[in-house]
């Protein structure tokens, strides 16, 4: 979008600020996401009032204009009413008369328009022959009898309803105010102030959605609402895209056929101006429903060519009047993969019988029938081996069901006519797991891989999987709004949109903490698909990662319920749809599941607090119900059914047949006090069998934290005990207590006593039963590296964990730039390099590099494990790839090696990161400096975790995030 | 022990009768088992009143016999209270008057005796100079004023003690009635028949048990009964010990020393007249205990032998006047294997060195001290490596931990004159997994290996580690009554030996049961012990299996607790421990697992039933939290402490921290009624994504069963269904019903009316919500093999499964005989071939073998698997070995593998039988005979599955115990 400014918008300029400074940038609600503001609620000198005095200015449409207008100017009517109570009129342009009116029309299409064009009131010069483009103006005396009139003119029939549903958005009606329920604010009047807003249209083609997966959520809600998934609820879904400034979508296809289910469907799809197609897999416009209904004979064009292009030939013929994309090509029944005989020579000829039968049935010139060949799965195999169709046909190049694109078009391919698009996914129904349930999309990645989409040229079509749609609410306005204007929206607006978003829904009060509490949800969700997540995930025993991970999310749940607090109750609704239930939903399951591996772990441990544990998993478990019960109960029902995806009970990559809550198990403590004790680090029980003498990780100077041990009970009544350290400045707390369940305590020093270099303490944990447990702590406090003394990472408890945004230098050139992608991935955030386009480069000398400077107090065998994003080689030519180097070392190439093996995939998609590895000798202690060098654009690194462990001493120790990041020894 | 008749015994001919006939025969209780009674209350004319009208005959016994025995009198006397409550005199044998008295003495030792052997009165012949014989005799006017005697007269000390013994079990006295409380049942009058009972004592030379692995259990329990395990605790060991005929015994060693702890203990033990030693890896009668409290230095004889050479010639010079077993040699510290670095020389060396200070400190013959080198785990590895010790020491062979003798001596090892003794477990603590809760050990399997040790004369000294002793009465009763002679104790006289031990301790009435009811829960603990059952065990889709198993449990509840009921309360608290308790906590354990299974099982399948199984398990851990209590507070709280050990939580070899429930799920059904299929031999719930339509196993004319599936409920509301069959003979029962959780239908077939050949049908299931289900059926009628035409067994369901002992033909010639175990092993019994001193045999030709007709419907691979007893090779040279063949094809050699790998053993031992393998190819259908041929003694073979699945026609399904028997077609 191109925003001519008449006056300056605030909003194109605003910073991330905090809650107050933004309060006040944001004063009113109702706009659209990234435009210049136009409308306002109190009369200003130049303003004209499109309500007031319980008088709406008309609506002015001609009858020639298309349907879709036409229909897109009632809904402006219902918004105006809906904002102010009242009901503008809709009136042809010819006759009205009025002070102030809107007039709507199309370039081409609507007298009204082109004769304000032909006459020079109009300016339609900027939007006239494109694609979708549309202008807002405020215009004086446009017509005998009106005096202004706020003109929305659009460059083809979609163009106008985007100009139209801009003024609703504008006025305060969220695109989302029927599908989450967002409330509008009444205004008793409302002005339109002067204004020029010309947008030449979007940057790519074809927007769209894809409704997929859709039992039990979607199937079940819409057959409580409308008797199916039918016309009655699929004009929601038309009306949703286009408010969206979508265009495109792909229909439900589980048990589903669109265009024959309900014949109105695609009628009205078309008269709305949605562009229809079939999915990935299913080709020329039947869905598969319709072959397993109608079909004879086998799904396979060796076998049954006859049948099969009959069946087609009958599917083009029936939508031949409708706007489409046609589908080619064709892939085994049930969108798995067709039999292994088939080979790139069938599939050749196959669609070249289908653009045979387009050419008889819809147009001669197939070259004007918009046709794409998705690449789906093992059909990119195909390609890669050789198969092409048509330059005319878009090529359809997809992620890897987990939001990592697998290919981008060539310098060759991005010439091809036909263009290139994308099929990504928000939801997905397939292997490691499905994950069909909660919003777990950060924004953040999808601007990295869509970006990328974008600088490639694959903008002809986006479609993005959205499951049962409800849930992604977020996610999707992101999608759209970036395709629509790639430009507009670089990574650093990610928060700006977030606040926009959140502000126009919510209000401004809480705009950047509803903002913060959407991509915080996101970000933990993006770290690991909560269907994933199992009692072992995080670590319950090393670098305190399931309190850690555990506490974000009763942060994020404080502050989202703070927020739920302060809001009005008639934005509860919403709130709870968008904001407030995967917070809620998702802390619960996280608090199950960690309270799960906690009963697993103190089961096998012997703690009295397994059953405690046992019961928390049950709690949780039926506080998720009620949360889902609460969700179905939103705007008296209206969502019912819209949460009933089981979420709890992956044993495969399938979803369970209900939900099914984690095991649990239960103990019989043993008669009387049973002292016993846990340290951090090690996961067993003491005493036990075989197990070493306890001993937890090192303390250091620099980090000065904590070390805990616990002592715990294996029987059913309370001890007592006493702790004492040996050393002066070696701190236990508590230093004694009684102990039913549990008791933590924690280690630390008083440096200012602890001598300089290696000390070994010990701490003595007495019980009032049986015999005491000494455990042993190692103080590092080194004579050659003082405190305050140096830059760089320390090594301590034998690794070294980075964040990789932490680098002591960022070194680029003229044609490489290091950027930091704040938040990006599971912690810090990313680093990266730009341009995405550019050539790999070979690393060495001044090449462009990170350094990471470290000070290793052992030397040796050093293990560098890189935490980089799941991407993929997006260019067949160009495998992923960084270099790796101490010092003065020759870097070494390493390879993210995307596509490996399914088992490498699916463990990099899973944990949501991939690792490489690659090993060096450090020849002595001291500083180091570790460089990542820059290779191929596309590598987004996010942690490094250096490994200095032997087999005498432990390094890094099992965790699901790694290590808390290393301490610096400060400047 | 030989009988030497007076009157004939009817104890000696028991035959396995009914309770109702052994009533008769058994109409009194009281006895010695496998004696013959010479006791009765009721009088005779010949008999001799031991207790009558108020007055009990007095015990004369000489001052100067041994102190033991004289204490043995004592307990004569209070036994003979006990049982009549007239407490009788206890006089010296001069001077005291009566008209019947009992007369007590050792030969050699008792004045009294030497007088009447002098006198000609009493023939000591046939005890005289033997090791630890007796005789009991009625004496006419044996001395001045004593009319008639009872002459109890020994061989040497424990001999007589034996006899004073034998009389006290005469009249009723249980050698368990302090350990198991069982009752004594009061008799007015005692009488002694005219008898002449010469036993020339035991085969076994030394016969004693191992209190071992005893935390929690016995630990517990003797430090609130007696404050700690000290002499006031052994003293009951050692009486019971001599009860039952035993003079031996390996203390308790935990954190325990014996001879340390209390010095008491050590002398009392050899004034009672036990022999003690230390066990097999506490060398020179010093405790472990005794080291870990006072060693210094090393366990480490190659660096520390100056102060190891002290400890040991202190602990030996302590001991040097009790009577012991002196172990030598020595294992690493804990009862774990030595250092790599030692070596047989170095071991050789100091057996040198102990026996050099034996000589010192003992007697500068050593050869006169008994002494022993226990060739446990690696150690007999230092044995077979060429290790050796002087001919004199004993060799203690060991089993595997898992009552698997590893060795035996060869014939030239059977002419060492220090001979060769067992180490045998009925508890451990150990892999593959610690069984030390309940008594596991099936008489037969005992037998068959000590009958082994027996005839390859390993025959020295028997001891056997009892863990905590309470739990495993019954089995360490017969443990040592096979050792004292085991030509009387065939392996068909086991039930014999159950029911005399049943009936003296409950009375006649119910003895047959109780045997039936000790050897039937130990023959189901012994398939799988306790603490290796898993939800996983037993097949809850295959062969009824899960149902199958917990059927056999249910009915020994069923008719324990109906015994229960009749016995006197008196008697329960004895019943309880002995042979209830077991049942209840076993059936329970039992029940508890096959409910978690179905509970894991069915969350995935998505069953509503779920959560009622996660109940059952909840409430079984309850239940066996309540037995446990029973338990405790028996007899005023007796025995508290003794079911401490924790049975359920196992996750590695070693005991859990606690008992621990099995983890279970609960499931939260989906909303209104969601119909799902289960059906037999399949673990899926249906529908699922990418399963193959159901089927059930075929049905035969042979067997004529049914087979079943389950409508099920995914949903919270209940659905009705109908079932039809597509052919009139096909029947599902029930035809309609409801399904709120559960329903199963059984199915079946009119074999009259099912067509000759084989039919696949159909059944249809139709709910009242959403699509039917089709289970498919073949029913198998073969025209070619009509049942009753041939007496062999039949391929169904692609497997053919034989109990062993349900041969065709058992062909034997003069070398070999076959005989069947019955009641061995997991299932129906054992084949095997005796004697088990024979070579082995060439098999082919004549030679020994067992045929089994086999009509087969396929051809082709078939894949013969045979269950075995777990045996060790416990030959050097002779592996344990069969051979296999098909009609006449050459027979194959089968090894029996013993040893061969780790996992193999464990798997072998985890589920109490190896499978072994041969494959074959059948040529045609039809008639074959498969032949097992004997090759080595020692193999026990109790079951064979044959499979004839392919990858398309599924043979064998999974299962623990493996398929039911096959069909037969009948003759």
């Amino acid at each position: 979008m191109t925003i001519i400014p008449v006056s300056s918008s605030v909003l194109r300029l605003i910073p991330r600020l905090g809650g107050l400074a933004l309060a006040c940038l944001l004063c009113a609600s109702g706009y659209a996401l990234g435009s210049e503001r136009f409308v306002s609620f109190e009369p200003a000198p130049q303003d004209a009032a499109l309500v007031a005095a319980g008088v709406a200015a008309p609506l002015l449409v001609d009858a020639a204009d298309w349907p879709g207008v036409r229909r897109a100017v009632s809904d402006l009517q219902a918004d105006v009413e809906r904002v102010s109570g009242v009901k503008p009129a809709v009136a042809e342009a010819g006759g009205a008369t009025a002070p102030f009116a809107v007039l709507v029309g199309t370039v081409g299409k609507s007298p009204l328009i082109d004769g304000l064009a032909k006459s020079g009131k109009l300016d339609v010069s900027g939007i006239s022959g494109r694609w979708e483009a549309f202008q807002l103006q405020l215009v004086e005396k446009p017509l005998p009898g009106i005096d202004r009139a706020l003109v929305i003119a659009g460059s083809d029939k979609r163009g106008t309803i985007y100009g139209v549903y801009e003024l609703s958005q504008q006025i305060g009606v969220s695109p989302w105010y029927w599908w989450a329920d967002v409330p509008t604010v009444h205004r008793d009047a409302v002005y339109v102030r002067p204004v020029r807003l010309v947008d030449d249209g979007p940057t790519v083609k074809y927007r769209g959605i894809f409704l997929n997966d859709e039992a039990p959520a979607l199937s079940g809600w819409a057959k409580e609402k409308f008797g199916g998934i039918n016309s009655k609820m699929y004009v929601h879904v038309f009306e949703l895209i286009l408010r969206l400034r979508g265009n495109f979508l792909w229909p439900a296809m589980w048990n589903n056929a669109f265009n024959e289910d309900d014949p109105e469907s695609p009628r009205l799809a078309d008269e709305y101006g949605i562009v229809m197609s079939t999915s990935h897999h299913e080709p020329m416009l039947r869905a598969q429903q319709e072959w397993a209904r109608h079909g004879s004979g086998p799904w396979d064009y060796s076998k049954n060519e006859t049948v099969l292009r009959q069946f087609w030939a009958d599917g083009v013929r029936r939508n031949r009047d409708f706007e489409s994309i046609v589908t080619l090509a064709m892939r085994g029944d049930g969108d798995e993969p067709m039999s292994e005989e088939s080979n790139v020579a069938l599939l050749e000829k196959i669609v070249a019988d289908q653009r045979a039968i387009l050419a008889k049935e819809v147009d001669p010139d197939v070259t004007k029938i918009q046709q794409v060949w998705a690449l789906y799965k093992e059909v990119q195999d195909y390609y890669e081996r050789g198969m092409r169709v048509p330059d005319d046909v878009t090529l359809l190049w997809c992620d890897d069901n987990w939001g990592n694109i697998r290919r981008l078009p060539n310098a060759a391919e991005r010439e091809r006519a036909g263009g290139a698009g994308i099929y990504y996914h928000f939801d997905y129904v397939g292997g490691p797991r499905c994950y069909k349930w909660i919003n777990t999309i950060p924004l953040t990645k999808v601007w990295e891989q869509m970006n990328l989409a974008w600088q490639y040229d694959a903008t002809r079509i986006w479609v993005v999987n959205v499951g049962d749609l409800k849930p992604m609410e977020f996610p999707i306005e992101y999608f759209l709004t970036f395709a629509w204007d790639p430009a507009a929206w670089p990574y650093e607006r990610i928060g700006e949109f977030s606040e926009q978003w959140a502000a126009r829904e919510f209000g401004p009060e809480h705009a950047v903490e509803i903002a913060a509490l959407v991509n915080g949800y996101t970000k933990l969700n993006g770290r690991r698909k909560p269907e994933m997540i199992a009692p072992e995930t995080f670590s319950l025993v090393n670098y305190r990662e399931a309190e850690r991970v555990f506490a974000e999310w009763a942060d994020l749940l404080a502050r989202a319920e703070k927020v739920e607090a302060a809001l009005p109750a008639a934005a509860h609704d919403a709130f709870f749809q968008l904001v407030l239930y995967p917070i809620q939903a998702c802390a619960n399951l996280n608090e199950l599941y960690v309270a799960a591996g906690r009963n697993r772990l103190y089961s096998v441990q012997g703690r009295f607090d397994t059953n405690r544990e046992a019961a928390r998993v049950r709690q949780a478990f039926d506080t998720d119900a009620a949360l889902v019960q609460r969700y179905h109960a939103l705007a008296g029902g209206k969502w019912n059914h819209q949460m009933d995806q089981a979420k709890f009970g992956y044993v495969t990559w399938q979803e369970p047949a209900a939900e099914v809550m984690p095991a649990v198990s239960a103990l019989r403590p043993n008669a009387g006090p049973v002292p016993a004790l846990a340290v951090e680090g090690r996961p067993e029980g003491m005493p036990v069998w075989g197990a070493p003498p306890p001993k937890v990780p090192s303390l250091d100077v620099y980090s000065q934290g904590t070390r805990w041990v616990e002592l715990f009970n294996r029987g059913d009544a309370p001890y007592t005990f006493t702790a004492v350290s040996d050393q002066p400045w070696l701190k236990v707390t508590p230093a004694c207590g009684e102990v039913k369940d549990t008791v933590r305590l924690e280690i630390s020093a008083d440096w200012s006593a602890v001598p300089v270099g290696n000390t070994t303490a010990k701490v003595t944990l007495q019980p009032s039963q049986g015999r005491p447990f000494t455990v042993t702590v190692l103080l590092v406090n080194p004579a050659e590296l003082r405190p305050g003394s140096f830059a760089g990472f320390v090594e301590i408890d034998n690794h070294v964990a980075i964040e990789a945004p932490h680098f002591s230098r960022a070194i680029g050139d003229k044609q490489t730039e290091w950027r930091t992608l704040a938040d990006f991935g599971r912690t810090l955030g990313g680093v990266t390099t730009f341009p995405v386009l550019a050539a790999p480069r070979t690393p060495g000398g001044h090449s462009p590099r990170l350094e990471y400077d470290i000070h290793f107090f052992s030397a040796g065998d050093a293990t560098v494990e890189f935490h980089v994003a799941p991407s993929l080689d997006f260019q067949p030519d160009m495998p992923l790839q960084f270099a790796v180097s101490f010092d003065d070392e020759t870097p070494t190439l390493v390879k993210v090696g995307t596509w490996e093996s399914l088992p490498s995939w699916e463990k990099a998609v899973g944990d949501g990161v991939r690792r490489v590895m690659s090993t060096h000798t450090l020849g002595k202690p001291g500083r180091h400096t570790l460089k990542v060098w820059a290779v191929t654009p596309g590598v987004v690194l996010e942690r490094i975790v250096i490994d200095t462990g032997t087999a005498r001493r432990p390094g890094v120790r099992p965790s699901y995030l790694g290590p808390i990041e290393s301490p610096r020894a400060g400047k």
